[in-house]
């Protein structure tokens, strides 16, 4: 397992990770074959979606903050931040995905994004092989 | 492959099934590697997320309840637990997990949590090493 | 790795892939073990539910464009997609699924289903052993 840190900035914010992923399955020796990127925080996930024009993360967090608004006067939870552990498991905080050559085997507008929303936080993400 | 069964109590409840998990791993003699967890069910779910404080589940319930409404006057499907199928496909009915030493590797708040929504009903959980 | 292709033929649609992925499982030489089922587009994903009742992807569909409405006046994004790739990562572009005897291992009531969420399209699926 290979265990590497990011810095968030934003309460909501899409990271792109996919050359973390590829430099920790070098760390792990995963040349060809897969591997689990895991995010050990409950208000955070990863995900995979477009890399090449910014307004998608940009619209996709918008979004899943109109679906999930971060205020709810029927919130019980003390720290008030139901609405990012709502998130977290709606786009969940795994993923399993191929190396191929020491690369994430991806579609041609794919990249992986790690999702912050609770931040801005130090989080880390976990790459095991499978 | 190890099964496991809970029995369900609510319309809609999250139970934690971390130690069950482990049982299962131990079942299917994975001490350190990783197991899909597998929900054979098309209204129910596995996620991932914060264990410690007791309203988080209740808030993620009643959130997800709000967004996906049990009743709708559109649907098509004669049960009337679409929202039900729904959640399983947001949520989803597996994750894979890493297991060290005998534990699911978890962040610091994480638990594994089985999802119903559509109970009460009697339910298993598949785990197989991979 | 083994890849399959399929023709979309309305901008929401769901497509049993269950008999296309065992196809995947024998050419790729899995009779028994597990497969990564990968989407390598961006607006589309592929998830697990009912098969039997052909109003269930219907009610599910309706109710996710209810919840992701296509157009929204703040959307950045040029091509005017973005409800597709939220849905994409909502529903997520993978699963991992155990292969028994060339079948993959189901529960009674599911099949495995690609997601169009931007058709119509030529999609692709990918099959990778584990």
């Amino acid at each position: 397992m290979h265990r590497f840190s990011l810095q968030t900035t934003r309460r909501s914010e899409m990271i792109n990770i996919t050359a973390d992923i590829e430099a920790a399955a070098r760390a792990v020796g995963v040349q060809n074959g897969s591997v689990l990127v895991w995010v050990p925080h409950t208000t955070a996930a990863v995900t995979i979606n477009e890399g090449a024009d910014p307004d998608v993360p940009e619209d996709m967090l918008r979004r899943l903050g109109t679906m999930v608004p971060w205020r709810d006067l029927d919130d019980l939870h003390g720290e008030g931040n139901s609405a990012a552990h709502l998130k977290s498991s709606l786009v969940g905080c795994s993923q399993v995905v191929a190396i191929q050559d020491g690369k994430v085997r991806l579609g041609t507008w794919q990249v992986v994004w790690f999702c912050e929303f609770d931040g801005p936080r130090q989080r880390k993400v976990e790459v095991t092989a499978l």
